[in-house]
């Protein structure tokens, strides 16, 4: 009698199958379109090949390209069917390590041949070519040993064997990939047959040491991507221009927003005037919401003791990602050790410190725009996106239990408030809650944590956000939210937070009188709805790519005069605008208004009001919008109302 | 024949004389008065004894007590007049040193008596006696070696024989001073008599050691201060008394302005919610009328690496004044050397230096509310007053020379209107000048500080302001303005700065394009009105006592219901005042309305609002200002009326 298991799915159903039916016929028993896009079965958290038989009673979730693990195994193969590609073409190569990454795979090669653009055009014409053989990759499982020989003998492939004589050398058993010819060392999974890959471009090549040493070879690293329809990898391709079009260096140089300069230091950026103004505006945004919320602006100094920060326990544990103590003898020989400061709380602890609580001061809302020092390797740095001084849009909220509910909330409604204003409509929320399989990572009590997450999930309901949960993600002193943006190409950032933490107020003894004349504890929400000024001012500009909108743009509109005679007429427009807090700039240079518009369009001005002899006479401003073009005359009246609106709307 | 000598006056005058006539008859010939109120007499740049001979053409200075050297002399005969009556009192007693000080004068003595309240009462007495006896101090001239055996065996004090033979070890004579019985090594001059000291009072007995050298014998240290009149020293003593209260450390504990917190470190304040809203409207008072005045905000990071300092010239040089670097090595293995900014100037002329400067684009006036660290001896700190972190509200404009006039005269101007809108009417204001003769001192070219202080000159006529020259007060890199402000009760403080700079332009290298297409060299004026934020914040504290004008109270307002009945009432009036960005707090606890009166007086809240049956009743509301009292009945409206205006007007 054939012998049966059962199935279950993502939904919880559940159907018989026989034992050691595949992924793919359980793939197909649901839909035939479903076979078609499964890329990849996922049974009880293994990932494993769609021809793989399924013998006992599994969870199954099948992937298709849309999920992260169908684009990791799809990436996968094509770093195979890059390699069989160059095999054939350049008989003699030799592979390193070929892993799926963020945006494709690579794979290192040695070759005598070098690859130049030339041979880059050969290698994708191949790949498409083999791809359209229809090869289904075929796992074979063997032992280490004769794992070794085989590459040894056969492959010739001394790459392959010193990976299985150090990096494998725990392995008994080991699985080989073969994909016609091609054979590779690999752990899988792959796709079920290479024709799944429609489209592919590699991208670029560069020098990589064999292992990460310095000592050793030099391999050729090929970059490339895939796509199972030409339309995305097109996609893909103008997302990288357009990322490189909206880059933050780039356009942040161009409009004078902010540079770097080398005398002062990597990652340490310098605001130039322009780029002050979208702060500042950012700033006084948050600034004015925040009175309205009842937070109270704090100041505190950028170094404080190395024992706060004992104390709070981010030194010496978080060592490698600070700045080094700074350390010195006072005028009486003894030792001081100061820390620039990687964070704000500790300060603003010793402010709720200040003078006893009662449970009638709570909430106490601490907020500072507090610039903090983190050490990043030089390599990471990218603009104003990552640095190593950043000011955070930091608050500390130190509330009961009771009140946690409502002030999660507030903050959710604020966090949206300051994203949808700047013109992040669609975000996602995870709610990060614990792991309680692993309860040793996490301080604070059971029961404290199980309220705290159902507040957290509460306030989310609450507020009617749409989100997701994700285990494991707390942060170890309290769950948290985190809010992904996604940006005007379709990237994903991560902005926000909001943390609430049960462990800091232990450690800095943080108590307050309740009703019933007892000492608690308060709860504290760390909550920052930028993250920091920079960071989030990096990323608008990548949004907007430099097309800020009114209210943050640094010069928000030029007068331009055609000619000389017309000057008096265009001080009059300058001054009146200026009047009205428009920040306006008169440009009566020598030069044809052709010219002082392209240059205005190249500053991203959004309104140009050029004047000339009819405009006097007629008493009105020839309007042009920044890549509009003209947009007809209007009154000075009519347009300072106009602009005014835009701003206080902060559009 | 009697041999002439001509003397002259600081008026100009000349008069003849008598060779070897006494100081004080040449003042006898001016006036009675003069010669009865000149303390000591200043010849040919000298300070010498009234009684003393003056053989040839002079030079002649009167000081009275009104002036700093008059006051010293007189302080110095009141510390000898101190040790002669300890001398009298308690025999045996030996003397250290004893020098008049900024507000008066200490001795330091060794004797077997302890000095407590009762000795010290006696020791005042004794002092009063001795003056009435009308001696005169008398000066004798001997050789050092002479003077050793004289201490050695008529006086035998060990202390006048170590200085003798360490000290003084270069000086072929040293003088004594004879005063009744008492004698003492000093290099004088004194009072012409005792009998000028008609106030005295001894402060407070410390321990010091002997040469400042923990090793040695612990002196007792007896401070006092002296006055020709009874009145001056009351005022003195009053003023000390109305200084302890108004001590910033102690209002700004009371008034929960700042905290310095141990773990963070001494010298570092950490601004409270109340003393932040001080600080925020300072920051936007100044911030509003930069804009204005067409300056352009900037942000800049608080450390730079080491060598930004090394061009500046500010490091290795004022090493001592500043934290020490902050070393270490990158991923690299390459070592760096980061420094907290000790001025924001150098990272200013990166901006300056962003790109190619025309003279059209002059003047550029950045502006940073930058924060310093400098280190301070622990000893020298003192609240928000003396710090080792501050933020200055910085600013550098790089102008040309033939802008500098009017670009001194606007910074002249908003200096005045920052002082004048925070209380401080008087105050003075010195050139400051290089010394001619000692050009070395200085850095750039004859002609430019030629033209700089005739430009700093001409702007203060232009200014009108009441000025006086400080010769040899210029900074090394160019002349300045110093202004010094009188507080509420009369000491001076040296606040806001204007410098012209010309040596920083050459060590950046910063350049212009002039209209003639030739490179130029800008000048910088670097200027702070407030200078610090923390100091002026302390200054302020301790001007107006805490009872801070309207606009920067922190809490501006307090609705006080007399009972749970009203409290409806007092709420709209809370609700209303807080829509009009007043703010305002409502205090509905269960407490006796006179009780709550009394919190909100020793909170100096400036308005408290109190409502009852009868106010609801009338809808009127019954004002009580600060220190006021009842000031009658007023409508809402007519009351938010009243105190936007006052807000608006900063008053």
């Amino acid at each position: 009698m054939e012998e049966k298991i059962i199935i279950t799915f993502p939904d919880g159903t559940q159907k018989e199958f026989p034992k050691g039916i595949s992924a793919y016929d359980i793939a197909s028993s649901i839909s035939k379109r479903l076979a078609d896009d499964v890329l990849v079965a996922e049974v009880n958290g293994k990932l494993i090949d769609l021809s793989a038989p399924v013998n006992e009673n599994s969870q199954i979730t099948f992937h298709k390209f849309d999920s992260e693990k169908g684009k990791e195994v799809y990436w996968h193969t094509t770093s195979h069917l890059m390699a069989q590609a160059i095999e054939e073409l350049f008989p003699g190569a030799k592979f390193g390590v070929g892993p799926p990454i963020k945006d494709g795979f690579y794979y290192d090669i040695d070759s005598e041949t070098k690859f130049g653009e030339k041979e880059i055009a050969l290698i994708e014409a191949k790949m498409k070519e083999i791809a359209k053989r229809g090869l289904k990759p075929v796992r074979q499982e063997l032992p280490r040993l004769e794992a070794i020989k085989y590459f040894q003998s056969e492959r010739k492939d001394p790459y392959k064997v010193e990976i299985l004589e150090t990096i494998a050398s725990n392995e008994d058993t080991v699985s080989l990939y073969h994909q016609g010819g091609f054979t590779d060392l690999c752990r899988g999974p792959h796709l079920p047959n290479t024709d799944k890959i429609k489209s592919v471009k590699l991208m670029s090549v560069s020098g990589s040491y064999w292992r990460g040493d310095e000592n050793r070879q030099i391999l050729q690293r090929i970059y490339g991507v895939s796509y199972p329809k030409q339309k995305e990898l097109d996609e893909h391709l103008n997302r990288i221009e357009e990322a490189k079009k909206r880059d933050n260096r780039k356009i942040g140089h161009e409009l004078e927003l902010f540079m770097i300069s080398p005398s002062v230091g990597g990652g340490l950026p310098i605001w130039l005037p322009n780029g002050s103004i979208i702060r500042g505006e950012l700033e006084n945004f948050l600034k004015d919401e925040q009175v309205k919320r009842g937070y109270s602006p704090v100041y505190t100094p950028h170094i404080a003791k190395v024992d706060l920060y004992r104390q709070s326990g981010h030194y010496p544990y978080y060592k490698e990602s600070q700045f080094p103590p700074l350390e010195f003898e006072d005028e009486t020989g003894k030792s001081e050790q100061y820390m620039l400061k990687p964070m704000n709380c500790p300060h603003h602890h010793q402010i709720y410190s200040f003078k006893p609580r009662s449970y009638r001061d709570l909430p106490v809302k601490l907020a500072e725009f507090g610039t903090v020092y983190r050490y990043e390797q030089s390599g990471e740095l990218n603009g104003l996106i990552r640095v190593r001084g950043f000011t955070q849009d930091d608050s500390h909220i130190y509330c009961t239990q009771e009140q946690l509910l409502d002030e999660v909330c507030d903050v959710i409604e604020l966090t949206q408030f300051v994203f949808s204003t700047l013109g992040f409509k669609d975000f996602k929320t995870r709610l990060s809650f614990r792991d309680k399989e692993n309860k040793s990572k996490y301080g604070g009590e059971d029961d404290m944590w199980e309220k705290a997450e159902a507040d957290v999930k509460a306030a989310a309901d609450k507020m009617g956000i749409d989100y997701y949960i994700g285990i494991g993600e707390a942060s170890f002193y309290g769950p948290k939210l985190d809010f992904m943006v996604m940006d005007a190409i379709g990237r994903e950032w991560q902005l926000g937070t909001v943390q609430i933490d049960y462990v800091m107020p232990e450690r800095f003894d943080l108590t307050y009188t309740g009703s019933d004349g007892q000492k608690h504890r308060p709860v504290i929400i760390h909550r920052a709805p930028f993250g920091s000024l920079e960071r989030f001012t990096g990323i608008l500009i990548e949004n907007y790519a430099g097309d800020f909108p009114l209210w943050l743009c640094p010069v928000q509109a030029v007068v331009l005069p055609i000619t000389d005679a017309v000057k008096d007429y265009a001080v009059e427009i300058f001054n009146e605008l200026k009047k009205n807090n428009i920040r306006v700039e008169l440009d009566d240079r020598n030069e044809k208004v052709g010219y002082k518009i392209r240059e205005a369009e190249h500053r991203k001005i959004p309104y140009m009001l050029v004047v000339g002899e009819k405009e006097k006479q007629e008493n009105l401003i020839s309007v042009r919008e920044h890549k509009k073009g003209d947009t007809g005359k209007t009154e000075l009246k009519e347009l300072i109302e106009k602009l005014k609106l835009k701003i206080i709307q902060k559009l």
